[in-house]
Formats: structure tokens, sequence, C-alpha cells
């Protein structure tokens, strides 16, 4: 092919407006394309909020702005990334490996509290004490090691389910907030699981559920234990003895050790979090702390005394916590009010 | 403008050729200009290991292929990332805080051992038992609140100096380890230094330093505890109760609580690394083990039996070790050998 200058000095200048036209048209599409990044979240102060501090956070013209690398965001697991209620999923999980564990060790049917358990009374299961279930999670979540745990953990999780909603558990996790996940994380913030319970079980699945990484789960940790096994391989083993308390003033203090700076958001909806929500709204600059509020009876539980009912075991949302919330400028998370679907299967 | 057809089709037809043609020079000349990722490195079998590890692990139709949120690599750092002879510098900043500390409490001037470090008198402070230095470092290392600690902390290493090298020791990193770690993220590898060191400590310097931001520092860490100040605001204090003892065994059970999978890839340089590395190499799949090999007198140091040289307090790279990377096929790096040159300013 041979060309004259002229024409291809010509083919070059329409060539240009041709693409600027198309850049400018394609500019003009992603802009009224942008879609919302919480859809689920009904319009109001809670879904502002949240907006507001990832605008004022992530635009470098703000006063509050934060380098990408420093973005930190936490959220407490139960009750406020997915269902807590009427139990904790790794509690069942501990009452459901006691049938594995006595058949494998069947001289404990007879000794307490295996043979509650066993014996599938949930009147008299409900009563146990605190030292009988700390007694349940030493033999299920411990004496194995770490890839036989997985292993066991994982299988319960990927069958399992729960009573009310015939769904496994990794279903139950709340559309709006994972919404409040992928809106983080796509804008740099690193997003991590804070959480009272086992760092371990937690770790199994959050990847799947989440799209949070292991390392990215700080929980309740038991301690493990190097060795050699009978092939000369190195094994880690996990003892019965709690390293990390992941609750209440645990949890900044888990933070520092796991993290090692304080977050810029945190999530949370019971009084296990207030200390968390403290140290995060502590630090300087735009900080968000927010706590779920458990009052749709309807589509999900209502539970605690600012649902107006009775405070319960699990997920304490106190009165003196929906106070300090109040005089402290955090944002309450009414499921009722805020939220336009609980589940993305609704 | 106005343009005919055919005018429009030609330009077309002669735009897409240039594109084209334009396109296929690029990626020719980005397949010769392909930077070496470890330019710092000699060609030998160490150079070839690493890469070979990259290739066999990031390269989809590779059985050894590994998923990107999968990719983990653990550094050691004292003595495998930067210099740690004669003396670490964490003990450095240990001693240099003495001073302030004094005048902060001038009782502790008449109190061993502080008088002795006081004193000056190097000898003396050479002979300090583990029990001393275990003083100083409570005394130095806790007590505060994290923000004072990192405040103190930068002062210190935004100033102080290596005797030899007259060089802030941030400055004394090793330059082809700092490709390895760049070279590894590029490929989607998640960075962590697993040091015996202090986890608070590495922390502050960590991202300026390495490019590994303070959650991807696992250490000895001590505890701390949450309280209130004065002003009613959440205070977290470094207490002196030792949480993670981050060396040999320890250095896998951190590994677990830290990050909570086995990495793929692990580097260190002394007995104190052996767990770690055991437990790396002992994972299915392409894995890769190295050793920092201390043996260049001139341009660094030379020390521990497998350089013929007597042992020394730090870094204890002996013989059975060697013996152990040798049979397990793990990769000894020689700095003399291996290393173009060992640090950037060189």
């Amino acid at each position: 092919m041979t060309l004259s200058y002229g024409r291809l000095v010509f083919c070059g200048v329409v060539a240009r407006a041709v693409a600027g036209a198309a850049l400018a048209v394609m500019l003009v599409t992603a802009a009224q394309a942008q879609p919302d990044p919480l859809p689920s979240w009904n319009e109001g102060t809670a879904k502002a909020a949240i907006v507001d501090f990832v605008r004022k956070t992530t635009d470098v013209g703000s006063p509050d702005f934060v380098p990408a690398e420093d973005r930190v965001a936490t959220f407490d697991q139960d009750g406020t990334l997915w269902v807590e209620h009427p139990v904790y999923s790794q509690l069942v999980y501990i009452l459901d490996r006691v049938g594995p564990l006595v058949k494998a060790k069947p001289e404990l049917a007879k000794i307490e509290p295996f043979r509650t358990v066993l014996s599938g009374d949930r009147e008299a299961i409900a009563k146990l004490s605190l030292h009988d279930l700390e007694k349940l999670a030493a033999a299920t979540l411990t004496g194995m090691s770490v890839e036989t745990f997985a292993k066991e953990a994982k299988a319960w999780t990927d069958s399992a389910k729960d009573k009310r909603w015939q769904r496994p558990y990794t279903e139950l996790t709340y559309q709006p907030m994972q919404e409040v996940l992928s809106y983080l994380r796509a804008n740099g913030y690193k997003t991590y699981i804070v959480t009272g319970g086992g760092q371990d079980f937690v770790r199994i699945y959050s990847y799947k559920t989440y799209g949070i990484p292991p390392e990215q789960v700080v929980g309740s940790a038991g301690a493990v234990t190097f060795s050699y096994g009978k092939d000369g391989k190195p094994v880690l083993t996990k003892d019965p003895k709690l390293l990390v308390n992941d609750n209440n003033a645990g949890k900044p203090e888990a933070i520092h050790l796991m993290i090692g700076r304080r977050p810029h958001a945190a999530f949370g909806n019971s009084t296990g979090d207030r200390q968390m929500l403290e140290y995060t709204a502590a630090g300087d600059g735009a900080r968000l702390a927010m706590l779920v509020l458990h009052d749709d009876a309807t589509r999900e539980y209502a539970y605690g005394p600012a649902a107006g009912l009775p405070d319960t075991k699990v997920g304490a949302f106190t009165q003196e916590l929906f106070d300090e919330a109040k005089k402290e400028g955090w944002t309450v998370i009414s499921m009722k009010r805020d939220w336009k679907k609980i589940f993305s299967f609704e």
C-alpha cells in the first residue's frame, strides 16, 4: 500500500477527531451509568454517613483524605455481617461435633457435658453452664492439627443449615453489609473481620463468604504448638489455651496486635464492639462508627432493649450503648428502616 | 468537515493497519525490553530457584499453580533483609533510649543495669546478662501508649546511623532481597516480615523501607491494655508481658496466628528461622526455602561456622543448619557469590 503524505495527515486528523469524540461519549456514559454502590440501602442518615465517609477519605482534595495504603475498616461478624440469633453458628458447630467426637472416643458418652449434648434434650442443653461450654469447645476445637480442624470445620460449613431459613449459614449474610464491604474495598479500604468468634473457624469460609482473606480475620484465638509428626514432618496442633480473647476491650487490643493501626471505620452490633468503636472514633480526621440494630422481627429478628424487647444472651445492644452512640455521634443502622432487603436470596 | 463514505473506510483501514503495526512493534519491544527482575543477582542456582518458583506458581498451566489470593511469602528481617552485625539495630535503640529515660526518671541513674549503660563502657555493656537486657527492654519499650512508642521509635529510626556505613539503618537493606520482595509482589505474592524483633518496632518503618505495610509485619509482640485516659479517650498501653515470641518454633506458630496459612516461600539466615523453613517446605506443590549465608567479609560481614568462622551471638547459621538445607533441598544464598551488589548505594 502506498500513501501520499497529505492523505496520511488527513487520516490522522480524522482518527484523532473520531477517537476524541468516542472518548467523550465513553466518559459521559460512565458518569451516567455509575451504579449505586449500596442498592440494598434505603436513602437516609445511615447510607449517607457511609457515602459521605468514603467521599471525604478518598478525595485527594479533602482535608480528611487518607492515603490508600492506610485505609482500614473493621467489622464484627455475628449480628453485624450475618445472623447470630437465636444462637451463634459456631456454638451449633461445637454441639454438632460432639457426635463424631464420641464416636472416636466412646468413653466420653457417659461423661458430662457430652452426655447431655448427646441426649438431644434442648432444654437441658440450653442450661449448660459456661464452664460446660468451655469443656465442649476445648474438646471439639483443640487437640488436632490445624489442617484436621480446617477439614472438619469446612465439611460442616458446607453442609449445616440454619433451621429457620433452611440454608447454609454462609448464605445468611446481610446483603447491605456485603455491599458496604465491596464499596469500601472498591475505594481502597482493607476490610477486616474482628470477631469474638474463633479466628480459625471464621477463616475457613471468610474469603468465599465475604471476599475477606484469612489473614484479615481477627478473632478469639487459641495457641498452637509446633512439633514433628511420626513422619518427621512439622505439625501445628491447636491447644486449649486462649491467647486472644477478642471481645470488648480485647477487640482494640487484638486490632493493635494483628493490624497494628487504628481503623478508620468500624461496624458492630453489641456491647462487645463498644471499645472497638470508641477506639476507632477517637482517631483524627473522619472516622465512621456504626451499630446494626436488630429491630426487624419479620424479616430477621428483633432483640435487645433498644428494640423495645428484653435483652437476650446474644447481641446485647443495651440502652446504655444506644445512648453512647447518640452522644458520640455514631450512626445506628435500623435493619427495618435502612435496609431494603436483608438477604441476597430475598 | 464533510467526508465521503469511501474516504472514511479508507482511513479506517489505514488507521487499523497503522495501529496493528504499532501494537506489534510495542509487543516485540516489550518482550525485548522485559527487564531482569533481579538485576543485582548473579546468574546461578539461587537466582534460578527464585525465578523458577515464581514461574511454576504463577503460570496457570503449571501443576504447581497457586491462585493469586493464596500467594504468601515470609521473610526474616535481621540478617535476611538487612544488616544484623555486629548488633541488632533494635538493641541499639534500647541502649539509646536509656539516656532520655533517665532524664525523665533521674532515680534510675544509680540503678543497674541503667548505670552501666549510662557509663558508656562498651566492654561492660557487652557483658550485660539476658536478664539485664530484658529489664532494659521492658523500661524502654513498654509502659507508654502505642502512639508515644511509635513517635519515639520513628524519631530514632529517622536519625540513628550505623557506625560502619554512617547511614541510617533503614538504608542498610540488601538490594538483592528488595528485588525479591518487589518481584514476588509483582507476581501477586503478599510479602510478610516474620521477625524475632519487636513487631511494634519494625512496623514503624516497614512500609517506607520494604513496601510492607504494618499488618504484614509479624514479630515478637507484647500485650497491650485498653483503658481510658484522663480526657476519657481510649488508650492502648504497651505491657511488659510477652504474648508472641517469634523465634524458632514460635515463627510457624505466629504465622498461623497472624496469617492463618502456610507460606509458599520463606527466607531466613539462622537457626531462628529453621522451623519456619521446615513448615514452609513441608507444604504441597512448589515451595521455596532459602537461607542467606553471610560469607562476604569485605562488602558486609562473614560469620558463623558455615562461613569458616567461629559462631557469634547473632545469626547462628550453624553447620547443622547448613547440612539440613542440603538434605532438604533448600537453597543457600552466598552473599559473596550470588549478589552482584549488596546495598543500593554501592
